[in-house]
């Protein structure tokens, strides 16, 4: 196919075409006006990537020349391209993408390119690519069973062992199993610069991991905000922390050292099983609220007040995003195959089972309560992204939940203020919130929690004015009042309550 | 048996002569003193109603005649003698509960009585009888089923619906399964007022527990607390907030309504259920560091940082106290039964199970890594008491691990700073840390982290004289330089970190 030959962008629809030459001369080019600085390379230019390259060439306390790095493929070229052309590859609320993104363009501090000869140029090297997990699930998502593919990653860190310095230091930021750092990318580097006929006891090797929240937030999620790293040896620690000082506000949020990889490793897969086991605590009590007649809200945001419970989750239609769709099956994954345990993390894994089923959840109590047939029903979903307030939509539990009314011929309309295209389904999604309301609906589902629902008067007063819908809040979006409006001329349904 | 007709003090030897007679002549009298004075009774002198009746005695914003009540048995008795006859029925560490009690003393606005005519003279009632779960476990903690037996709840509110007035305010602050209020004791006062033929629609219920904490901020936690409240009708919540803002300083802490007693009632079970089950996801968790030699502590206390994350736990011997270890229970078996679901709370249910066979775990590993047979071995455990900073040794963890330790023949010592008499074992517990310490000890347990073993250098001084004995941190007691000045000479095994 000719397309192959083209990188669409997702953000704009342009086409780029992807180089076969290499970029040596563009790569030196850039070198030559920044020979007075430390050259730090980011692998992947995803959705942390991206920002890092950001949060590099912006650095608080030295100034780097920085080059982003990525695959000459069709589904990576154009965020190269993008970033080389004045175009940040990343659409975010948060203003600070675009200040930063303008400040390198003017600075001339940042490149883009497809070309593994820039690690080794680099001082440092950042590996910010994915390490994903394949899941195995129905179309009930039931999960019936998952693996862990490292092969990906570690081409990366092979890529980056064959061409570094032999006196690099390697910060991996990626989401690894427990035991990657130590039992996988230290030998292979290892083996790499043995192969070259190098010095292996130079390199230094550590990890710290990003807690990048994409929403308005963005930048300052990363460059204010905590931090943990390791080292693979105190050497290698100490570099790391050197590095993360000169682009981190550590006077405000100090680092954290622990003793080893293994244990920020386990850190950042622990961070999101918490959060993933929290949702999932909350299924069954929101199948119990609902029975019992007792609004779930009222009652977790009573008792939240106490700090010891304030971390307490809100019932939802589900778990989305990148991290906490996965992470958990991560640390099982290692336990069992880094660390030869017998026995997975049950509960961890337990949680991203429940989680995988909330949207099916939601759509029963929907099918439910609605009782008529769905073929033909026009539903208007409000919301696609996995969380409120970000265009992401990579996992949102949006998309089981589509299925499942398609699926039963209902008609859908979609509406999220942040998301035009909906990558994963290949679906435009409208912003337009009055057209969509012209038309009459028969169901209306509060997917996402974003801001624009909530509390928003000619929102609920252009629903009230259609008759004999079905509304169903499956986030907690309407307040006492408005659902006093509402259900006047609709039947409502909330996630977590009883009768209303 | 001579010994049932009396009653044994459980904080001094001193035993009571169990009454016979009715006590209505001492009440009489008692309110006679007080005539200008609404009387409030409080049913049950436990942990939490013998603390109650101070609370009361000494509102806030207005002056009541209290009554505490419970009944004149072996178990029971000694409490109604000890406040009568100036001894307060707790111990705790907090310095108000004495004063507190010294005040009523002074103002004589406080009466302990067996006799249920007090209700019959009460413009409010509190009910703080305990509602107990029958677990049935076998000897490794392995819970095979239970039960939850309302029987003693309903005959307490029984005896209230018998003698009440018509328009009394009954709060409960018991823990009950959600659903009680309404469908256990809203219709057992009412069939007992229509029996009394009393009118039925003039009483008030309502339901608010305590967020009670035994320790040094024992009545602060009741009287300087957020709580929340419902009532069974509007009049009801009505009646229940203005009490509350009597004995609660809701200016600081502001009072929350839910919307019915199923509401509050969940909300408190809920809020145990979460704790429980963070402490139950911490546990495989434990296992996976101590493979991967990882120091869980470190880890948690980086990723505690996060606000998002502070509410994670840490890990330990186990769960003790009378909520924890069968709120869950009183939450699942309530959905099942007072809701007819048929559904039990399944990840709550199994949160009670792990975090029940939380001291098999500890002892296995310890068993595992002491490789040497147990019989005649010198144990001392450090700390009885199921939390840090409490004489409470209800259902603590450090009872099976005792059992175990016991049933393979070691010899054991037992310390604890605030236990005089371990009540469940009657064994008595030695507070003398010198003297026990002058034995040459096989194996040293950190059973609870109280602030005695928190940095106490000559502590880890008097260890370390003794050579190689094997000191087991189940709690995370031992710093860094401690687990270095020890390990010299001695193993050492802290549960989730690996080697040290």
């Amino acid at each position: 196919m000719q397309d192959n030959n083209y990188s669409l962008s997702l953000i704009n629809d342009e086409k780029h075409l992807i180089p076969k030459h290499d970029d040596k001369a563009k790569i030196n080019d850039f070198l030559s006006k920044h020979e007075d600085k430390k050259v730090v390379v980011v692998q992947g230019l995803g959705f942390v990537g991206a920002v890092m390259t950001l949060i590099c060439a912006n650095a608080l306390t030295e100034e780097y020349a920085v080059i982003g790095v990525d695959l000459a493929d069709k589904n990576n070229y154009w965020k190269i391209a993008s970033i080389n052309n004045g175009v940040f590859p990343v659409v975010a609320s948060d203003p600070k993408i675009e200040d930063f993104y303008q400040k390198t363009q003017s600075k001339g501090n940042l490149l883009a390119t497809h070309d593994s000869y820039a690690y080794s140029v680099a001082d440092v090297i950042i590996v910010d690519i994915n390490l994903d997990v394949l899941k195995n699930s129905d179309f009930s998502k039931t999960l019936i069973d998952y693996d862990v593919n490292l092969k990906p990653f570690e081409k990366g860190i092979e890529t980056i062992g064959n061409n570094c310095k032999e006196d690099v230091l390697i910060l991996v930021e990626t989401t690894v199993p427990p035991g990657t750092c130590e039992k996988v990318a230290y030998p292979l580097i290892k083996k790499c610069l043995v192969n070259r006929h190098l010095i292996t006891d130079k390199f230094k090797l550590g990890h710290s991991y990003e807690r990048v929240m994409p929403g308005p937030n963005y930048i300052d999620s990363i460059q204010n905000f905590y931090r943990v790293y390791s080292g693979i040896d105190e050497n290698s620690a100490l570099s790391v922390e050197k590095f993360l000082r000169t682009i981190i506000s550590t006077e405000k949020y100090p680092l954290t050292q622990l003793a080893n990889t293994n244990a920020t490793e386990m850190a950042k897969v622990l961070e999101n099983s918490y959060r993933a086991m929290n949702i999932a605590f909350m299924v069954e009590w929101s199948r119990f609220a609902e029975l019992a007649d007792v609004n779930l809200y009222e009652v977790v945001s009573a008792i939240k007040m106490r700090p010891t419970h304030s971390n307490m989750m809100l019932p939802g239609i589900g778990v989305g995003g990148y991290c906490l769709t996965k992470d958990p099956l991560l640390a099982s994954w290692a336990k069992q195959n880094l660390f030869n345990s017998k026995l997975p993390l049950k509960q961890s894994e337990k949680s991203v089972q429940i989680n995988d089923k909330m949207p099916l959840f939601a759509f029963n109590y929907l099918k439910e309560t609605y009782k008529e047939n769905l073929i033909g029903k026009k539903v208007l979903l409000l919301g696609v992204s996995y969380r409120s307030d970000i265009s992401d939509t990579r996992y949102t539990p949006v998309e089981p939940f589509y299925d499942y009314l398609t699926s039963e011929g209902a008609k859908i309309y979609l509406h999220d203020p942040y998301v035009d295209l909906w990558e994963e389904k290949g679906i435009k999604v409208s912003s337009d919130l009055d057209q969509l309301l012209d038309e009459y609906i028969d169901i209306l589902v509060f997917c996402t929690n974003h801001s624009e629902y909530i509390n928003n008067e000619s929102l609920i007063k252009d629903i009230s004015i259609n008759k004999n819908s079905f509304i169903f809040d499956t986030v907690g979006v309407l307040n006492e009042n408005e659902i006093n409006i509402l259900k006047e001329n609709h039947t409502l349904k909330v996630v977590g309550r009883g009768d209303l």
